[in-house]
């Protein structure tokens, strides 16, 4: 049946182009024993949305921003459970106290770098405060995270905008989700690669409960990379400590969403495993590395509050925390294999992981 | 020499109408047990320096900023050890988890109203990007705290700018402190009459270590006040719940200073005896409160990292802890005896706390 | 009017009888805005039950069990949400990190003294492995809090056997707890006087929600007593550092009810509040006090997993923050007013409060 | 050079006999980019002693006690820095409290299973209490960490006794540490696979700093087994909820030593990375997994508190984080190289790791 498997391949080459364009699985890689959802995004979780805005101007700026939103309606009046846990906690991240006192989440996620963090803030109230509804909203706990890209990006210029952070917010919508060197991972750099943003999700097998976890990342980290078992940095030479005391700095912002109803605790417990799928990367969050992990649930707070879903319980919660694990590592891994070749400040080059090479690497190790 | 001393005498009293103008000693009401130090403010704490900018005009903007620096070098190459503790979380407190993992403080605390965030970290960052030495810097965390004056001012109209956060930074100077309605507590609430800004301090004797341990609050909270053991709610009929569910929400911000040598857990201690002294007021920690405590040592980190000072032993700490509860607690009635009746947006007038009537009781449970 | 005061006393002495026999009311003084329960005791949380083993013998030993029990049927099968929160963690507390990630507590709470926490641990396996339908349990948290009573007891003696605490949990019934001189309060000292076990309550109107909230301490602790505003260390002359650097340390466990349908974040939120009653007895958690807060919802963990019940949303929750403050503040107050001299180790003599003296002194207070 | 060649081959032997027996290294797998010390054990950081009581009796009984001591002195006189982080919290650690309080340990850290944790803190009272200079001590924090046997081991039993503590506390000695199916690690499963005991080290070359970090670990939880890359699990077809919701529950005690100067905080943060060595074996910390670490330094705390030592700068630990990454991740592995096949309650049976064929495909990932 020859002609059936060459039509099943070209489609799995048109869904290929038309979400992970330039992800791992692509290359043929792939990570773990669960499956990813339809995009192999975060947006596979239905109702998360995602926007993007690239500032890629002149020789020195390259930064942007990546807004994330648990859904597209009011999400001041429409809050959704959620948790921070702090891997390393060198970063400016806005708003994780009311996130963890209150359990829930009232404003988008927003991801830029770390000297844009106000405009972040700037951006979601000016939004958020004139929405119909908010008219009297005097309090609003804006969640913006932030890695340094200060090496590629002239960041003490500022050059974010609330303008931008807007822009990025109204952008948002579901389905296939741009990475690599893309809004707020524009100008970030990952294990001496170029990184970015990378997203990945899984879907877990109905008799595990069927929900589904999607993971975004913005990776700007170092380490000793490894991909899919194959020791990267190893082969190439390129890892922290390796000659002299190099920095391994940078951080990993990850936004993790789930449409399994679970309340702010079981939503800490999932939000430490991301940390756990950055470590089968490589990554070691170094001293100056600012690792967060935002989580969510798409299930509205006032569903949980009112007794009408009830959250999921602890035993329930297994297959869930693989899901997250594996779909951190691979959103990393994304990352590297969607960024391309970057060229900014002061003339710097951050090249793009060799992709060929790992992938020849991973087919050897494949092999029976 | 009798002139000189005459001289001092008039100086000290100068100084008492000058700095801890309407506070509570003032009025005769000493609380605790230990003494407190020359100005009874925060900036007994040698090197502790405070700015206020506030923000009074037309009939809606009632608000402002409070800026704390530990000392007026540059902070950023001259990081002092410090720790949050979050009494409760329902704030918008900036910068906290870098304080956290790194057990220290690089920036000037920035006190100012719940929408101002942004504006408090952008004025930081104006400041310190541009001091003598910082010239590369590209990553800095900002730490700004925040309560809620939408009661009586126009929050949403985001009056408090960069430049207004600068110019508080600027303006830190040591000696006393103006309290009441000033800087960051021109538009503050507290348990129904007018909170704002108000500080004090303890000197321990020699015998238990000779430290000064300061604080200032930013008042903003509700509850059934006490005040010394009087039971001023409850005899005025003004408390949290008395009616109906009224709200007992506001928030309190403290920042707390010592000059003992203590490391960040030693200061996370501090900060958790904070909300001792506020609780010895009468306040609940509502769930609508932000109340935060961010303590520092003056004592520089490099001294603690590089041997030349050691930290505080664990056995040593207990007097410390009694002056910080005592602190607190004096530095939140401070705040209510200096602040006078305001009248803000929406015409809405705040009275003061009634502080003969208050006095007279005192003096009554004083008499044998 | 003789008669009717003679009959007044006769009501206090019935009222005595039943409910709260030596405890701060009986004397007239009563604390905060809320009204107790019936016996103003954790047991008037629906179904607690309380159970106590006091173990006094010769000269030296003065220790003993008090057993908390969220309710009587078996507690591993249908356990209930709980959180912990350490307020200063110099102790020994047992269990705290699996009821912190689970939110559930599946075994009864044991109160002892410091070495005997062991023997705390094997009394709960050998009740509630053997239970019906616990034939296959291989894993059981024991919750095991302690106070140090070495002042008056033989503490390296080892004195509780696992028996003492299969005796406690099995006596556990609702109704009139006994405080004071009991079960693991037997030998501890608070504020330099005879401390012991104190129970108090909070019932909320109907319009707050109508929640009952208890608490029961095992009160060893220093600090500047205060008992309703009254400055009683200060009056006496007896408090923390006075004279030279002495100890102020000893702890506090804490154990919180309420029938309040909460989740762990809640009841975490609960549990903090706990220290805030604590504060307003002069208490300062110095270094070596173990201040541990253990509080549980009698809302079954099934219910809510099951969405039966739905939990408390964040802002219905700050009436019971009040409700704990109160409760733990009165229950403290309470184990010194039931506790009587004791004579212990090595003949050392460990005073009451002079009650009738701090009656005094409030009366004034309260007059007009 | 052939004769060199086999001379060094046979060294490599005889090391193999006397340190680390059947660890993978002696299979030629070797993980990571810095080197082991001497014994690849814990025992490398200087001081640090192992002991451990194995108890094999009968069909049924299948436990055990692993001590771990930071030094052979009195450690309650002469405590070491210590933090403890919690991976997962579904275990029942004794002492976590105080060690984050304090900062320090003061007790041998003993590992048993998890219902003979109370038989683990007797053990240490009869050791410590009784050693010279501790006759007044009335408080003592024993640390004792667990993990579940009762797979192969008759844990309702309790068979584990506190002679048998005592007895591994006094056996504990520095050099090579047995592993595999001995002490605490008897009983346990890891991955489906035999685990138990295992140890690695890590020391740093002198331009890193040249400190030494030692792990050792009590395996006993589930996930998707990876060994140096190789997808042990996905090949061998055997991984957590491969066919339905089975568990992979199960824990992992970890205990980690450095003789860098470190305090309590930098202590907590080499325990966190910890977890992420964990992770990259393809653990997944399953909601039913009690995951532990306990970190400690070798300086002893008065070398810090008087400043004769300086503890380390946040900005020279990243290479540590790197060390406890790797040789938590090698000692994971080398306890299931270690474990052979054992046969335990009810005539159950559990296989060793097939040490062959994974030793085979990391040959051929490896060829050129």
């Amino acid at each position: 049946m020859r002609f059936l498997l060459i039509l099943f391949l070209i489609t799995g080459l048109a869904c290929h182009k038309t979400s992970a364009q330039n992800s791992a699985r692509n290359y043929g890689i792939t990570l773990g024993v669960l499956s990813p959802g339809k995009w192999n995004a975060i947006t596979d979780v239905a109702g998360v949305a995602v926007g993007q805005v690239t500032l890629k101007e002149g020789d020195n700026i390259r930064t942007g921003v990546t807004a994330i939103l648990p859904h597209t309606d009011n999400l001041f009046q429409e809050k959704v459970p959620a948790a921070v846990y702090v891997g390393n906690g060198f970063g400016k991240l806005a708003g994780s106290t009311q996130v963890q006192e209150l359990g829930n989440l009232e404003s988008p996620i927003v991801l830029t770098n770390t000297l844009s963090v106000a405009a972040g803030i700037e951006g979601i109230l000016d939004h958020m405060l004139f929405l119909e509804g908010n008219e009297n909203v005097g309090s609003l706990n804006a969640v913006v995270g932030e890695t340094n890209d200060g090496y590629l990006n002239d960041i003490r210029g500022r050059h974010v905008k609330p303008a931008n952070v807007v822009e990025a917010i109204n952008k948002a919508k579901s389905g296939p989700v741009k990475e690599g060197n893309v809004g707020a991972g524009t100008g970030t750099v990952c294990f001496g690669f170029k990184g970015g943003i990378g997203t990945s999700s899984r879907k877990l097998p109905e008799r595990l409960g069927g929900y589904t976890v999607g993971v975004l990342v913005q990776s700007n980290f170092g380490g000793v990379l490894q991909i899919g078992g194959i020791p990267v940095g190893k082969n190439l030479g390129q890892y922290s400590f390796k000659n002299q005391l190099e920095s391994a700095d940078g951080s990993c912002m990850m936004v993790l969403a789930t449409d399994a109803p679970l309340d702010h605790r079981s939503l800490e417990r999932m939000a430490k495993r991301a940390m756990m799928g950055l470590a089968r990367t490589g990554g070691i969050a170094s001293n100056g590395s600012g690792d967060y992990v935002l989580a969510f649930s798409t299930t509205r707070e006032q569903l949980l509050t009112s007794g009408e879903t009830a959250a999921l319980a602890n035993d329930e919660i297994s297959p869930l925390f693989l899901a997250v694990i594996e779909a951190t590592e691979e959103a990393i891994v994304n990352s590297l294999f969607a960024a391309d070749d970057m060229k900014g400040k002061n003339g710097r080059l951050v090249k793009a992981l060799p992709k060929d090479q790992v992938t020849a690497w991973f087919q050897e190790q494949q092999a029976p």
